[in-house]
């Protein structure tokens, strides 16, 4: 069955060239668009680092689906005080049916980052230009995608450092956005984090329906 | 108070000229000898990489020190199945006082190198050529520590990768002995993990008890 595309890209390869996420620039619609949204997880992630987002998400409009390493998987969060469940498997879903990814952070990226299907959808996020929200450990799945390099991020602080040693550009700061990329390092981070991701989230350009 | 070394090391600045763990050449005394092992350690641990190579360098008569971010703290393993505690705090040691550094895998190693104090005692293992037995995630504190590039090891799937990334020689098999550093992947190696560390730790130079 083929899913239809919340929105289509206009992917013209002008990456630095005066249009796309670092500009803003008239491509793009502003606000009332539905995004469809990956969320990639597995077991043990922050519980609020997923939760909050996703509310937040789902109170915008957009549609946010869960995304596991097994469809139907039971995904209980490390405090214990968030449980819900992969509504599909990485097996299942190809990139092109959505228009963002999320992913929180806590030991999930890490047992993600494990499989290489979930490398290569990720890598695939940033190949097409689409947001890609990243929360605390959620930036290691990025490091494994190898799309850190030259990018300005920040993350968990022991990620900071690993991102560091990498290449990447990193800023210890509550949210960073840089093109199509918003991370944040932590809980407290959270409302900077879903607030930066929804403006970006509202110049998803317009496409089909 | 001071502690009494076990061991002490003839430092003499001799790395590759054919005295040293590279070797195994005639200054070390073979076996028999108590080793004072430094076991750093957070909660949340893979409960079997801290409890059975413990259990082991215990049973060789070695003496093994629970360090961890606060004197005191209970660590219980992320399977629930094994319980300790901190016996004494990083602020209250120093690496002077141990011969050898023993990092359980699980999510520990990501919790103690966000403390500055347990990188620092970390590099002085390396600094000094005492032997460091690594397993699973245990290498993301060598990685913070920066003293991996070069150095032929191992470690988890994912940590593996972010290994290669910042310079090291990484093998995808069971145990690697590379000098004073001793590195395996998961708990299926442990046994091996335990067979090359005990070896590594009848190699420790004899010195002044």
């Amino acid at each position: 069955m083929e899913i239809k595309l919340a929105a289509q890209y206009q992917l013209d390869g002008s990456a630095g060239t005066g249009v796309g996420w670092a500009t803003g620039i008239s491509k793009y619609a502003q606000g009332g668009i539905t995004v469809r949204i990956a969320c990639v997880l597995d077991v043990d992630y922050e519980d609020s680092e997923f939760k909050q987002p996703y509310d937040g998400f789902k109170n915008q409009g957009h549609q946010v689906t869960i995304v596991g390493l097994q469809a139907g998987k039971e995904l209980k969060g490390k405090q214990g005080k968030v449980t819900t469940k992969a509504e599909t498997g990485i097996d299942q879903v190809r990139p092109e049916q959505f228009d963002a990814l999320f992913i929180p952070g806590g030991y999930s990226p890490d047992h993600l980052r494990a499989d290489p299907r979930m490398v290569k959808f990720t890598k695939a996020f940033f190949d097409t230009d689409k947001p890609v929200l990243a929360i605390c450990h959620g930036p290691q799945l990025l490091i494994t995608a190898r799309v850190v390099k030259g990018r300005k991020l920040t993350a968990w602080i022991t990620i900071q450092d690993d991102l560091s040693q990498v290449g990447a550009n990193v800023v210890d700061q509550e949210v960073v956005v840089d093109k199509n990329l918003v991370t944040s390092r932590q809980p407290s981070d959270i409302p900077a984090f879903i607030r930066e991701s929804i403006k970006l989230l509202e110049k998803v350009p317009v496409g089909t329906r």
